[in-house]
């Protein structure tokens, strides 16, 4: 199999040094060499968090950090909003919907934002128990305004949970500021290494509504999980994915090296790069520039096109992989993944890629 | 941080080639590459759990595949009996009373294997919907003979469900001659991969009952997990453990290739050879010689040592780590795992180290 440029909303690119860690022999989980890289990962976690709680560490994939907060948060019957704008605010609502809560979908249309006014309203009048929405939606290339919608439910004393899977370690996200009660994102996206892990924090209010939830837990118990973390040398209640610990302590060592202020202006950068030169091209955004993501860009496909000629040019010509749309947008996106490990060449291989495929 | 040699119940040793994969770029989960992976990954899962059914690969602890079973298979008060020999047969039972099952406890003690006559009475007159048992209990070096407990299972008509989490792959297990309707493993025991995956088969009898349970599931839906399987194109619900899948993916391709026979023949010698080593320096095996893992030894501590010192001194003058006792055996035993990949050389400098170990 030949290596490709994974210019996908995940598994992203990693880089070298953390492939190394990923392909060493896994530590055993119950020894000193464990529980100082476990203790140094939780620490990270919590700066890149923005958090003084603790963050736990789950051997899932992001959706089962997702089903982890539902099970652990809420009891039967429980009204949640989730505010949708794609593909993964309805996996929201679908986890919420199994666990038996009173789950109401309010989608503001595939390439939209949540609409801030609309919101304030539902909120208001909702008398519901919490809000859940996605940070970064990756099947519309959309980031939602987190700060403000935070600062609503706050307002209306109405929890809130963020899906930051795709967007934790890649733009600003303030949890403890900002006032949100439980952050999950995985290893797969900004935190450059490979999938097999999830991390949630929560905060004091979370874990307070965690005490009386009726809903079956075991596996993603978090309670279990945070006393685990708490102690002198920290672990997991079951056996974790300790090579992908390994991987995600070394790559958010770099991060932080490298600096969460300059991964966000990186970015940024990135963000406006890629739309300017989707613009020049020639080709459309799907969403608003306001609200257009900086860690992937969704992009109309012309109607003298198929998108899944342009992926597989892309992929074939030029070893650069992208994706397609989901659900009502497969055939009409394709969406360019910038999130992660990407260098300035990985780029800049990509756009001209794009432009290859549109060309020919 | 040295390099151990890993004699414990997991995570076991990873061979040289299956590193180089996990530490490789990890593969997007919706490519031809992938889709060529993980139906080789399938195929080698079904000779291995000797199934002809499809075995469902979860990213998650081989615990995360216990819940899975226990929140496809059964509802809100169904009776199941757990034949319990130690740590994991006891973790069977948190699962199932977790999520709300009428789970009855039958302790068969630390140590023991269960006893047929025992268990047939209990299923005779219990009237229950399925029985829990584990394989091979880890916690105490013990194997179940699990074909019996079967017989007597299918009987009296009770769905049997078994935990080979550190069985499948190092010891005979013939799910569908056997008569097996559930039977769960994970990737860092036999499989002789880093940890991060389990791997679960239900019989068609198990399919069925999934179709009527009401428990909570999302991430854990095995259904929908299945569907996915079945795909000219297989893939999985969410982004799975690719690196991890790879790795496997490559371990089981080594493992059939030596041949599954040879794997039980070269088992049952090392447990042979553990056993007569141990009882040559003197020391006491804690479970009779007739129900002892060949996949790893729990030996008394001598009123002479403590439990902690020898596996220092093991870990520290021969850097092999060896493990001590869980629950009530705590400091009363230490346990040498010998499963997946285990050399020659690895044994045998394991076997010294414990000899210095009890001489000092």
């Amino acid at each position: 199999m030949k290596e490709m440029i994974l210019m996908t909303p995940g598994p992203t690119m990693v880089p070298e040094d953390v492939k190394k860690v990923a392909g060493a022999q896994p530590l055993h989980h119950r020894t000193e060499d464990f529980y100082e890289l476990f203790s140094n990962l939780n620490k990270n976690l919590k700066e890149i968090f923005k958090t003084k709680n603790e963050v736990i560490t789950l051997t899932s994939s992001g959706t089962g950090g997702m089903e982890a907060v539902i099970a652990n948060l809420f009891s039967t019957g429980d009204k949640v909003l989730v505010a949708s704008i794609g593909y993964f605010g309805e996996r929201f609502y679908d986890i919420a919907r199994a666990y038996g809560l009173d789950a109401e979908l309010q989608d503001f249309g595939w390439g939209n934002a949540v609409d801030l006014d609309v919101l304030e309203d539902k909120l208001k009048n909702g008398n519901y128990k919490a809000l859940l929405v996605t940070h970064n939606e990756t099947s519309t290339g959309v980031t939602n305004n987190v700060k403000e919608i935070a600062k609503i439910a706050n307002k209306y004393g109405v929890a809130i949970v963020v899906d930051a899977v795709s967007s934790l370690g890649g733009i600003p996200l303030e949890m403890d500021e900002w006032g949100i009660d439980a952050v999950i994102t995985c290893s797969q996206k900004c935190l450059m290494s490979p999938p097999g892990l999830s991390f949630v924090a929560l905060s004091e209010r979370a874990w307070k509504m965690a005490e009386t939830s009726n809903l079956p837990k075991y596996y993603f118990n978090l309670k279990k999980a945070k006393e685990g973390v708490l102690k002198p040398n920290p672990d997991t209640p079951a056996t974790p994915a300790v090579s992908t610990i390994m991987a995600v302590a070394k790559a958010t060592n770099m991060i932080l090296e490298f600096g969460l202020d300059n991964v966000y202006k990186r970015q940024a950068n990135y963000g406006k790069r890629v739309r300017e030169y989707v613009k020049n091209l020639g080709l459309e955004l799907l969403p608003e520039e306001d609200i257009a993501s900086d860690l992937i860009t969704a992009i109309k496909v012309p109607e003298k096109y198929k998108a899944s000629e342009i992926i597989s040019h892309m992929k074939e010509k030029h070893g650069v992989l992208i994706t397609g749309g989901q659900g009502p947008l497969k055939g009409k996106i394709i969406r360019i993944g910038h999130m992660g490990y990407v260098t300035e060449e990985m780029l800049t291989k990509t756009l001209e890629a794009l432009k290859d495929a549109t060309e020919w």
